[in-house]
């Protein structure tokens, strides 16, 4: 089934022509904006609007309808007012179009009447093999075929897919993540859902090259046992982090009129979200953080953590870690002994017990290196938090050369880290204290080290990491029976 | 008492003339940087280093003990080599100087021996009527008399005093307190609080005039009954929001070394927190979104929000009011016409129920502004949340003197409501979708209208609000009776 899905959704997805029906030629407008983005950021494919009172918008060559187009057409792009929606789809069924994204809304989220008419647009959908996005939706973007039909012009291309059901978080999210360094392989304003679902969307993207990571922003669920299937298809081959808005029953009134959406029961979306494998996040751009680390760190054998700080941040980086089921063991003698061999600590900062605390003693780039390096090297730890890593470097005094020498080092000792050891390395960078070494952080975000403004988002990222560590043990183990 | 602990901690907090014991000639040294910060943040009183083997540093006499210093010194900042310390201060008693900081470590947090020697120097200060900061702690910095001990230089003077319990939270909130638009009137680094402790540091903040927000990071508590008096005598004049570290009991042992804190039952740190009128936060810069919001905004009569968002947003925002113990009142018919009367609401946008969702249709800043203005005006609403003033207004083909009207208008009904009005607007800046207007945001910084960068943190904030409120009521109440 899933690869047939993702075959259905070749022409949504990776179209090689797009009609824009109710194309307009008033900027700002949906029907004008859209054909000006796929312009902007490069669609590679033909587009043609639709207007039947138009003859040129934005330099193409308008048709009154896409029975007019010479041309074979694979999606179809509906921004028309709710009541011409039917007529518009069943001349895409005449015309043989297979996928259509319905931006238009007044259906199923404004009530009785609204409904109606969707289940009408359903039904021509389905008796002519098309299958659709949306209605009420924000559109897609598809970085398989530089197709931008939603987000803001110059999407950065990458790993993580984001299917919404919540169309204004397409931009938000895309600007966040372009913040954080990511890049977004494909977004989904799912809308009311009338025809593809969630399920059908990560069922799409469990075959999609592109798409590393997927995020969701869910309000509602519906058919949870379709979900789950599909979910579980997927989590075991990528992680899939989840967000649910009204978790209260009390504001199932705005998720209603949103997006017709029925927010349900939490304790059951919690249920389907622990069967399917997805990692559930309670804060909305906790969905960014956690795809940040997952994206780019490798994944820790087991929750054991390393931690290197200063003095409050070591107590709250350990707290916080225990707080979210992860552990941070005491070491042996030996094994502090290794850290610290050839450290200068200062005389009056504790044993290096786990977290390892300089004290606020000066120490330089490739000593934290250095320590951070040993740390990974335990058996007993599975992955590495530091609060500093190479913030609080003195470097005065030195040479310009002997200041580069130092931070190569201190480079390759964590990129061992990660790369050699296979250890996710997660940094909090606080305060900018001290100006960084551009070459140092360029050498860390190579390494695929990730870093968090807060104490909290960083453990919470590790907790991530490590929870999807589990789900991909979990299911292994599901397989070999 | 409060009285008498606020006069004792005059030479510690506004001295004239300050010594630095240990003062070091050579940079970076914590003898040379506290000096060296004194002067570029401007101390306008009297700097003596002491030390025995330099004639001159940074320009100053260096003195070899404070007994050889002609004038009075009110305040001695102590560096030295922990079994150095007790010497000193016997000097420091008979100089008569009143106040010390300890800045050196070694002591209690060490171990036995460590604990026997910061007994002594307590007995040394008691019985010659001294009273100290620390040991093993990082400075102060007291904008009263532009004395910086502690924090990197150029701190922004404000309102806002941050007592820690770790020294290198100093500097880091320093930094994201400018960040926030934030000044500090006060920094202390408690450190091991031999002699002086939290609950005096309260008590002196009570009666100073430059802070109205005091912002705790703990990790220990220690004498809980003084700090709840303390405590119930400043939260029903100033809020108090407090951070806890070390709620988890097996990193008991970092706290221990961090700062020979007992981190103790977390439900006994709550029940003095809920006792005294403690605000607490449960991630480390909550403390700063917390003192954003009560520094700035108006407090709320109770705590009934209105919404004012965009699709998943909306949702979002509602739904985390609720989590938090919040309420989104629906609004009657009579409201909602109120409301949207000469704003062109789209057909397909649900019913302005609250949230009021402008359903991804293009409107102005003014609209957007009346909307917020005319929430404000409902006997049924306490508090505002948007998460888009104005990042969606759409102002193009408009002159630039259109503009420049239609923003100074929606300036004013956004000012209305948090000075007229008296209730809290709190927004929420996602993601940078439209470029600001610069004007407006002055304008709203100025009317003290506080913005988070994500739904959860802005909720919060209206939470704590909402929370100071109701315990400024409760001591109201109490004292009446």
């Amino acid at each position: 089934m899933d690869q047939s899905i993702s075959r259905q959704l070749q022409p949504i997805f990776r179209p090689r022509s797009v009609a824009v029906i109710g194309a307009s030629a008033v900027p700002m407008k949906w029907g004008n904006d859209i054909i000006l983005t796929m312009q902007q950021d490069g669609f590679r494919g033909a587009i043609y609007p639709i207007n039947p009172k138009e003859k040129e918008i934005l330099g193409l060559k308008v048709y009154p309808s896409v029975l007019h187009v010479p041309d074979p057409i694979d999606l179809a792009v509906i921004a028309l007012r709710t009541e011409q929606v039917p007529r518009a789809l069943t001349e895409c069924v005449r015309k043989g179009i297979k996928g259509a994204v319905l931006i238009s809304a007044g259906f199923a989220e404004t009530g009785e009447k609204g409904r109606a008419l969707q289940d009408e647009v359903t039904r021509i959908a389905r008796e002519g093999g098309l299958r659709f996005v949306g209605p009420n939706c924000m559109g897609i973007f598809s970085a398989a075929a530089d197709l931008n039909l939603s987000l803001p012009p110059g999407v950065p291309k990458g790993s993580v897919a984001f299917i919404s059901q919540s169309g204004t978080f397409g931009g938000i999210f895309s600007r966040e993540a372009a913040r954080r360094g990511l890049g977004l392989s494909c977004f989904i304003s799912a809308g009311n859902q009338a025809d593809l679902d969630l399920a059908d969307y990560l069922a799409y993207l469990a075959e999609d090259p592109l798409t590393q990571v997927v995020v969701m922003y869910v309000e509602g669920l519906k058919q949870g046992r379709k979900l789950l299937t599909a979910g579980k298809a997927l989590a075991g081959r990528k992680p899939v982090i989840v967000y649910k808005a009204g978790r209260n029953p009390s504001v199932a009134r705005v998720t209603l009129s949103h997006t017709a959406s029925m927010a349900g029961e939490d304790r059951v979306f919690d249920a389907v979200c622990r069967q399917a494998g997805f990692i559930r996040v309670d804060e909305l751009f906790g969905l960014l953080d956690a795809a940040s680390a997952l994206s780019r760190e490798p994944l820790p054998r087991g929750k054991r953590m390393g931690i290197l700080g200063t003095g409050g941040l070591c107590v709250v980086l350990a707290d916080t870690c225990v707080s979210l089921g992860l552990e941070v063991p005491e070491l042996t003698r030996k094994d502090m002994e290794f850290i610290v061999s050839d450290i200068a600590f200062p005389p009056h900062a504790p044993a290096p017990i786990n977290p390892v605390d300089f004290a606020g003693a000066n120490r330089t780039a490739l000593e934290e290196a250095k320590v951070l390096n040993r740390l990974a090297q335990l058996d007993e730890v599975d992955g590495l938090i530091s609060n500093t890593p190479l913030t609080f470097a003195d470097t005065s005094g030195q040479s310009a050369e002997e200041q580069e020498k130092l931070f190569s080092a201190a480079a390759r000792l964590l990129a061992e880290i990660t790369q050699t050891f296979k250890k996710p390395l997660i940094t909090v960078g606080l305060g900018d204290l001290v100006p960084s070494h551009e070459g140092l952080e360029k050498a860390m975000q190579a390494a695929g080290i990730v870093s968090y403004a807060s104490p909290e988002a960083a453990v919470k990222a590790m907790a991530a990491l490590v929870r999807y560590a589990e789900i991909r043990r979990r299911f292994a183990e599901e397989k070999g029976k």
